[in-house]
C-alpha cells in the first residue's frame, strides 16, 4: 500500500482522503490541530504538518492559496517531494501568477504538480462524476507528473497532461468559467429576439387594435414567436458566414494573410460555432411551432369559418396550381434547409468532428453550410414571394418582419457569389497559400 | 519482427494470431496437440506449450480459466515472462478472485497483465470493430503493461490503462454487463406505462362501452399512448429531481453531509441520468404523436362532422379569445419544455459533457433541469386548466389521468421552492461546505 | 527554452514556427536563402540548412517530398537527430513508399517521426482548430516519438500514437480522404431516389396528364418526395441487414467461418453503418414531410372541398372503426419504428458507442435493428393494406411504389426468420464458435 500525505483537513482534503483510502492508499493527514480534527475518514492518520510530510514523498496541498505561507517553514522537509496543488481561486486571473507557480516559488526544492482542481469535493464523495472525470495535470518534472497520473487513474479519473507548470493559470481558470464562448451569441440572439418581438407586436397586435379594435393579443403565444424565432435563426445563420466574407475582403485588400485581423473580427470568427448552434436551436423551435399550427384552436376555428362562409355564400373554390406550387415549394425548401442545418449540428458534436479530417470538416461546414444558408434564404424568399411587392403589407410604413430578415442573408450570399468568381477566387487562393 | 507466443489454438487464439501476423508480428502457438491443430493462420508456428513458451518473452493465454492448472508445470519456463490474460467468465463475479489474479497466483514468477478480454474473436477477424476498439489493461508491472500497450496500439486498438491487477475483476465483469444502470429506469417506466395504459383504457374504452355501447377501441392505437407517454415522461422527470430534494431534507435533518445516504437513495441518485433519458424518449414520442393528430382519420372525420353539423344547425361559432390564449399557451409551454429537455439530452452525450466543467454541467443539469420540470408541469396544468375542477371529468370516480400525473411534479416543485428560501438555503449551503 | 529547428520557410514552416514561438520554444529556420526569407515570425533565427541543423536535435522538415534529395548532403549533420516529416501528397498512394519512409531511407542515421501532416497551416495561424486537433504520430524510435508527443501537447494539440513508421502511409493518406466510406451509400441512395422519383412522376404526374389532362406537377414538391424518401429509407434499411443474412447462408453452406467472404460482401458489411445513417436521414425527411401535410395548401383545399361537397350532396359520413384502426395503427407503427431508428443513430455516435461493451452494442444494433426493420415494414404493409390487392392501383401496369419498396425488406425478414429457427440457428452458432 502506497503512502500518500494530505495537508489540510477541510472539505476537499477529507473527500480526497476518503476516496484514496477506498482505492487502497494509506493516507496521512497534516493539520494545524491534529488532535481536534473531526470528521476524518476512518483509517487515516492525523499528524502535524511537519510530521505528516515525512511519511510520504507525495503531498496533496488541500489548503487555500491564501494560507500557503506557512509552508516556507517546512522547506527542508519538503525538499525533493512531490507537492500537488489542488487549489482554485474565486475569480478568473485573481493573482498575477498561478497558485501552483506561487507554491513552486515558496518551496523551491519541491516538484510542484497541478492537479485535481477541476473535481468537486461532493463529486468525490457521492461518486457521481459526470462532466468532471477529467483531471488536468501540469508540472515541470515528468516523473512527478507520472506519479500523479498514476494516482488519478487509480481513483478512476481521467488524467489529461497539459504540459509544463506554465499551463497552471489556464487550468485554474477552467473551473471558474461559465460558457464564455456562448455569451456573445446568447446576448446577440436575445437582443434580436426582443427587437423582432416588439416589431411584430406593433405590427400584429397594436396596429389591428388601433385600427380595428381587434384583440389579437393571443398571437403573442405562438404566431409571433413563430415569426421571431425563424427570423432570428436566419439572421444568426447569416452572421455565421458574414465574418468569413469580411475576412476575405480584408485579405484581398491587404494582399497578404500574414497580418492579423482586427480583434472584433477575430473574436467573431471564433464564436461562429456557438452562433450556428444557437441558430439551430431557434430553427428547431420554428420547426415545431410550425408543425403544431394545425392543432391550434385559432387555426381550426378559422378553417371551419372559411368553409362555412364558403358554403353559405356558395362561392366557388377553384384550385390554383401556382398557389400549390408556391406553398409546397417554400415548405420543401425549409425542410431541406432544416435537414442540412441539423447535419451541421451533428457534425459539430466533438466526437463526430474528431473523426473527420480537415478536408471533410471544411466540406461539411463551409460547402454544406452555404447550401443551408441558400436553402433557408430561398425558403423565406418564396414564402414572402407572393406578397413581396404588394404595398398592403406596409403597416405604419413597417414592412413585414421577414423582409428585414432577408437583408443580411442576401448580402452575404451576393458578396460570396462575387468572391467565388474565378478571377477573384484565384487571387484569394494565392494569398491563402502564402503568396503576397 | 517481434516474436509473440499464444497459448491455445481455439477460436480466440486463432483470431488473435491472424491479426498479429497481419500487423507484422511473428507468432508461435502453444498447443496440447501441436501436430493436429488445424485452421491455424498461415505463417504461424505450432509447438508444444513448453517449447512455445521459450520462443518469446510475451505469452497470450487464450485458454479458459478452468484449464489454467497445467500452467503450474511450466512455472520454470514462464519465470520473468509477461503473461497476458485474455479470459472471460460466463457470469459476473463467478469466482472469488479474478482470472488474472488467479493466474498470477498460479505462476508467481511471471508478470501478469489483463487485456483483450473485451474484444470478440469475430470482431478481430472481420475488422468491424465499432464499440469494441477499447482494450482495458491492468497489471502490477508497468514495463510489462507498456509492452502490451504497444501491441494493442499496433493492432489498431485503443489501450486504456486501468491501473493495478486489482482492477481485473472489474475488467472481467465489463463485457458481461447488459445496461446495468438502465434496468431500474426501464422496469419503472414499463410499470408506469402499464398502469396508466390500463387506467386510460378503463376510462376511455371500457367506460364508454359500458355506458353507451360505444366502440372506441381504436383509441388504443394513438389517443391512449399519447396520454400514457407524456404522463410517464412527466412522472419520470419529476422522479429525476425527487431524490435531490429528499437528500437535501436528510442533510438538513442530520445537520451533516458526512453521513451516507440510505442505499436506495444512493442508487436512485446514480441512475438519474438514465431516468432522465428514458423520460426524454417518452417526451419525444409524445411530441410526434401530438404532431400527427391532424392527419388521423378520426380527427379529420370529427372536424368535418363538427363543421357540417354547424352548417346544418346554423349555430354561431364565435371566436373566444380566452380559449385561444389557453390553447396556444399550453402548447407553447410544452414546446419550450421539450426544447430544454432535448438540450439536457444533448449535454449528457459523453463527448459534450466532457467539454464542460463542473460549474457549467451543474448549471445545465440542475438549473435548466428544474426549468424544464417547471415548463412541463405548467404545460400539463394549463392543458387541464379549463376542466380541472369540473366534476364531469370523473368517470367511475376516476379523475383524468393527467391529474395523477401532476402529483409528483407539483410536490417536487413545492418542496424545492421551500428549500431555496434564503433561510433554509443558507443552512444547507453551510452543511454542503463541510460545516456541521 | 527548448531549441527547435524548422527546415523550409514556406507557408507551413512559418505557421508552425509562429505557433512554437508563442508556446515558448526558441525556433531556428533552415532555408536555401537565409538572407532573403521574408514574412518570418518575429524572434526566429534564419540560417542555412546545415547551420540550422546543428542548433537543435529535433528538426521539422516543412518541405515538399519532391525536394528532399538535398538532405542527403546533410547526412553527417543529421546523424542521431530527430527528423519530423510533416509532408502530405496530392493524391492517395502517390508514391510506392510513404514520404516518411523515403526520408528515413535518405537519411539512415536519423530517427524519423511522422507528425503534424493532418494540421493545416491556416488552422495553426487562426487558432480555430476544430476537427483537426488530432496529430497522428508514428515512428520506430520510441524516445524520438516521446519528444514529438511532448511538443504536440505543448502546442495544445492532441497526439495520437499510431505505432511504427510503417503506419506512415495511412497517416499520409488520411488528410486526402473525403468520406471514403460514405461514397457507396451516397451513390446507391442517389440512384434509388432517382429511380423512384421517375417511377412516381410517371404514375402520378404523367399518367393523370395523359389520361385526364390533369396538371398535377405541383406534386413534385412534396407528395412525390414524401413517397421517394421513405421508400429509399426502407430499402436502405433492408440493405443494412441483407449482407448479414447472406453471410450467414454462406457460412452455413461452407460449414466454416474461416474462409473469407467475397470482396463485395466484405465491403458491403463494412459500410452498413453509413448505409444505416443515410437511411435515417431519409426517414427523418419522411417524418417532417409527413408532419407538414396538414398545412399544405392542396390538402387544406381538398379537405374543404370534401366537406362542402358533403354538405351540398347531403351524403352521410359514417365513422368506420376499422378505418380508424388501420389509419391509426400504421401511423403508430411508423412512429415507433422511427423512434428506434433514432435510437440506433444515437448509439452510433462515437462517444456513445465507446461507452458500450460488445454485448450491449450487438443488442442495440442487431436486436433493436431488426425490430426497427420489422416495425417499418409493418408500417408500410398496413399503410398499403387497404388497397393492396385492388387492381385499380395498377397504372400502366405499374403497381404503387410502396409495393416495390416492400420486396427487399420482406425477403430479408423471411430469411432471417428461417435462420433463427432452432435447428438452423444451432448449427450456425457452432460454426461461429469456431467449430467446423
Ligand atoms: C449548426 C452549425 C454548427 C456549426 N459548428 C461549427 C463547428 O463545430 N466548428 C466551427 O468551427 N464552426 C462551426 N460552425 C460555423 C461555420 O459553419 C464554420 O465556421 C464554417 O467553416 C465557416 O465557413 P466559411 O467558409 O465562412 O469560413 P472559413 O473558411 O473559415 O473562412 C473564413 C475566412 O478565413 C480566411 N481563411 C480561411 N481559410 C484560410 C486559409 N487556408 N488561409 C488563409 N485564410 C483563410 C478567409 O479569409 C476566409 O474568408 C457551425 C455553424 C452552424 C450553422
Ligand atoms: C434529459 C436528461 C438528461 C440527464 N443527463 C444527466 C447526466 O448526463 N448526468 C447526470 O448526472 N444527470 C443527468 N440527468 C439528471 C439530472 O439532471 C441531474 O442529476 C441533476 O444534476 C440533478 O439536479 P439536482 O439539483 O436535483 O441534484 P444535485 O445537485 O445532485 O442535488 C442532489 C442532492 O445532493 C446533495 N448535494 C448536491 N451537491 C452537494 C454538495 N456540493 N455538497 C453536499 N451535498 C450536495 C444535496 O443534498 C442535493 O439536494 C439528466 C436528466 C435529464 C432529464
Ligand atoms: C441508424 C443505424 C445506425 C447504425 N450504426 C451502426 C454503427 O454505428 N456501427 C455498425 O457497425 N453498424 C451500424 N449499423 C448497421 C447495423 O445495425 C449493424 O451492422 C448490425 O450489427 C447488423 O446486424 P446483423 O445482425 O445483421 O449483423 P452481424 O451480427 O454482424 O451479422 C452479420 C453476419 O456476420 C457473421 N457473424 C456475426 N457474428 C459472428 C461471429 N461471432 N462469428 C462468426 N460470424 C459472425 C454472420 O454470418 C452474420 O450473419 C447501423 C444501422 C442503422 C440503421
Ligand atoms: N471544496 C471543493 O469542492 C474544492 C474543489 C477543488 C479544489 N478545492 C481546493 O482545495 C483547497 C481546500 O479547499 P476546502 O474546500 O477543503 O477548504 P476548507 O474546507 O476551508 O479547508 C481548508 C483547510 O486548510 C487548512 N489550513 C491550513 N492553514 C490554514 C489557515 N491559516 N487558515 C485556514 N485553514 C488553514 C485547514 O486544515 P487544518 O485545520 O487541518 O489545518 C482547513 O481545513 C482549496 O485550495 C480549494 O480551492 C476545493
Ligand atoms: N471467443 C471470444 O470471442 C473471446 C473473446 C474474449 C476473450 N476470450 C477468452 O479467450 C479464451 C479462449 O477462448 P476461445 O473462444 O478461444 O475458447 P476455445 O475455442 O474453447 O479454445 C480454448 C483453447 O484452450 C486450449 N486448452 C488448453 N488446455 C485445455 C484443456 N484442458 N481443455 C480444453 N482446452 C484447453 C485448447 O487449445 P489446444 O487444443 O491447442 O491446447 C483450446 O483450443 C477464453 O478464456 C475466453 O474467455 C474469448
Ligand atoms: N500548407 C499546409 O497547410 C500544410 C499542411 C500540412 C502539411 N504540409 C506540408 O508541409 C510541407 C511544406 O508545405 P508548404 O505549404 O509550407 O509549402 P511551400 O509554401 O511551398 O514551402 C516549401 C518550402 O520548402 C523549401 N524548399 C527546400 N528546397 C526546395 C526546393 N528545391 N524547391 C522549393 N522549395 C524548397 C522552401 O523554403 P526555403 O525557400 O526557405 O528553402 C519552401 O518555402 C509540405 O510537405 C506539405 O505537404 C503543409
Ligand atoms: C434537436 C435539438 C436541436 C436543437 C438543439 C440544438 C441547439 C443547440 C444546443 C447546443 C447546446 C450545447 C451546449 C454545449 C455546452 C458546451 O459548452 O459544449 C462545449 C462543446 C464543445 O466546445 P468546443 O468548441 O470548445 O469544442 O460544444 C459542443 O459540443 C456543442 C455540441 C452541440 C451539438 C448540437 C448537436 C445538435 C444535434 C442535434 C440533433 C438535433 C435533431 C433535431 C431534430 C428535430
Ligand atoms: C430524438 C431522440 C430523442 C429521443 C431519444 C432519446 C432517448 C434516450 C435514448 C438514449 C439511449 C442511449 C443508449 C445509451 C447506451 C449507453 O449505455 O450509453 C452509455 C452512455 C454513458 O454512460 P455513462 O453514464 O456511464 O457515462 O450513455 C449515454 O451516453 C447516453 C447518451 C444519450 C444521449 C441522448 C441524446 C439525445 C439527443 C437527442 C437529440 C434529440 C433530438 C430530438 C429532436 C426531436
Ligand atoms: C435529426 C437528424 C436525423 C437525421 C440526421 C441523421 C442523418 C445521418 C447523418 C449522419 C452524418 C454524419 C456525418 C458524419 C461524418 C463522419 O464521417 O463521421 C465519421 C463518424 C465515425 O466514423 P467511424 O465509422 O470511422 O467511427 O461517423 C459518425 O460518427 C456518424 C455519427 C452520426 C450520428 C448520427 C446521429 C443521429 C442522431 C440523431 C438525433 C436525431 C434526432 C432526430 C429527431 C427528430
Ligand atoms: C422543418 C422545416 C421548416 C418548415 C416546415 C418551415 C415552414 C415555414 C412556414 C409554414 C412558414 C410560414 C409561417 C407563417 O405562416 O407564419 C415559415 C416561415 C419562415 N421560415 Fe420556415 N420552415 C422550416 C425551416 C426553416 C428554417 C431552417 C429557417 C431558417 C433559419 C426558416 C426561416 C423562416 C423564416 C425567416 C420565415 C418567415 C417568418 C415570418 O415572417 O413569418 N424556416 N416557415
Ligand atoms: C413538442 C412539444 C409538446 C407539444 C406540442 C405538446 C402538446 C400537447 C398537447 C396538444 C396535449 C393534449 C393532448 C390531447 O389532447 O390528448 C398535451 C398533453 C400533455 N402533455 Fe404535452 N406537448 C409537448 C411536450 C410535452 C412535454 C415535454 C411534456 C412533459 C414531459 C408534456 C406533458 C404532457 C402531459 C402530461 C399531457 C397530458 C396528457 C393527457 O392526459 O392527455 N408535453 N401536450
Ligand atoms: C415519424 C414517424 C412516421 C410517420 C408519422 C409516418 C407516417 C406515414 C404516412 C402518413 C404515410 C402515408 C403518406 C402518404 O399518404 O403519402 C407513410 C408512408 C410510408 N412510410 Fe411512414 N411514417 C413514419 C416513419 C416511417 C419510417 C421510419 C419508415 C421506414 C423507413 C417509413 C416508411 C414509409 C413508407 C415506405 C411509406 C409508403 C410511401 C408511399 O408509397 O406513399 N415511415 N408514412
Amino acid at each position: 500500500r502506497e503512502n500518500v500525505c494530505i495537508f489540510g483537513t477541510g472539505d476537499f482534503g477529507r473527500s480526497l482522503g476518503l476516496k484514496m483510502l477506498q482505492c487502497g492508499y494509506s493516507v496521512v493527514f497534516g493539520s494545524r490541530n491534529p488532535r481536534t480534527s473531526r470528521l476524518l475518514p476512518n483509517g487515516a492518520e492525523v499528524l502535524s504538518y511537519s510530521e505528516a510530510a515525512q511519511k510520504s514523498d507525495i503531498i496533496l496541498i488541500a489548503i487555500h492559496r491564501e494560507h500557503y505561507e506557512f509552508l516556507t517553514e517546512l522547506i527542508e522537509v519538503l525538499k525533493g517531494k512531490i507537492l500537488v496543488d489542488v487549489s482554485n481561486n474565486l475569480k478568473i486571473n485573481q493573482y498575477p501568477e498561478s497558485n501552483a507557480e506561487y507554491l513552486a516559488q515558496l518551496v523551491p526544492g519541491a516538484h510542484v504538480v497541478k492537479a485535481f482542481n477541476t473535481i468537486s469535493a461532493w463529486a468525490l464523495q457521492s461518486g457521481a462524476l459526470d462532466a468532471s472525470r477529467q483531471v488536468f495535470i501540469c508540472g515541470n518534472d515528468s516523473k512527478a507528473k507520472q506519479r500523479v497520473v498514476d494516482i488519478v487513474r487509480t481513483l478512476g479519473l481521467t488524467p489529461l497532461d497539459r504540459g509544463s507548470l506554465s499551463a497552471a493559470t489556464e487550468i485554474e481558470n477552467y473551473p471558474l468559467q461559465l460558457f464564455p464562448m456562448w455569451r456573445f451569441p446568447f446576448y446577440l440572439s436575445a437582443a434580436l429576439c426582443l427587437f423582432f418581438f416588439i416589431y411584430c407586436v406593433i405590427r400584429e397586435v397594436i396596429y389591428p387594435y388601433v385600427q380595428e379594435k381587434e384583440d389579437s393579443t393571443f398571437r403573442m403565444a405562438i404566431s409571433i414567436p413563430n415569426r421571431v424565432f425563424p427570423i432570428t435563426a436566419l439572421t444568426l445563420l447569416a452572421l455565421v458566414y458574414l465574418p468569413g466574407v469580411i475576412a476575405a475582403i480584408l485579405q484581398l485588400y491587404r494582399g497578404t494573410k500574414y497580418q492579423r485581423f482586427p480583434d472584433w473580427l477575430d473574436h467573431w470568427m471564433l464564436c461562429r460555432k456557438q452562433l450556428g448552434l444557437v441558430a439551430l436551436g431557434f430553427a428547431f423551435l420554428h420547426a415545431i411551432y410550425t408543425l403544431v399550427i394545425p392543432i391550434r384552436y385559432y387555426v381550426r376555428w378559422r378553417i371551419r369559418n372559411t368553409t362555412i362562409t364558403q358554403v353559405i355564400t356558395k362561392k366557388d373554390n377553384p384550385f390554383i396550381t401556382s398557389m400549390a406550387w408556391l406553398s409546397d415549394s417554400y415548405v420543401s425548401l425549409g425542410i431541406l434547409g432544416f435537414f442540412l442545418f441539423v447535419l451541421l449540428g451533428i457534425t459539430s458534436l466533438p466526437s463526430v468532428s474528431n473523426m473527420m479530417n480537415w478536408r471533410e470538416f471544411r466540406f461539411v461546414q463551409s460547402k454544406l453550410g452555404y447550401l443551408t444558408l441558400i436553402l433557408c434564404t430561398a425558403h423565406t424568399l418564396v414564402y414572402g414571394g407572393r406578397k413581396f411587392l404588394s404595398s398592403s403589407i406596409l403597416r405604419w410604413y413597417l414592412p413585414s418582419a421577414y423582409v428585414l430578415a432577408l437583408i443580411i442573408p442576401s448580402t452575404v450570399l451576393v458578396i460570396k457569389f462575387i468572391l467565388i468568381m474565378p478571377c477573384i477566387n484565384k487571387t484569394l487562393m494565392r494569398i491563402r497559400q502564402g503568396w503576397e
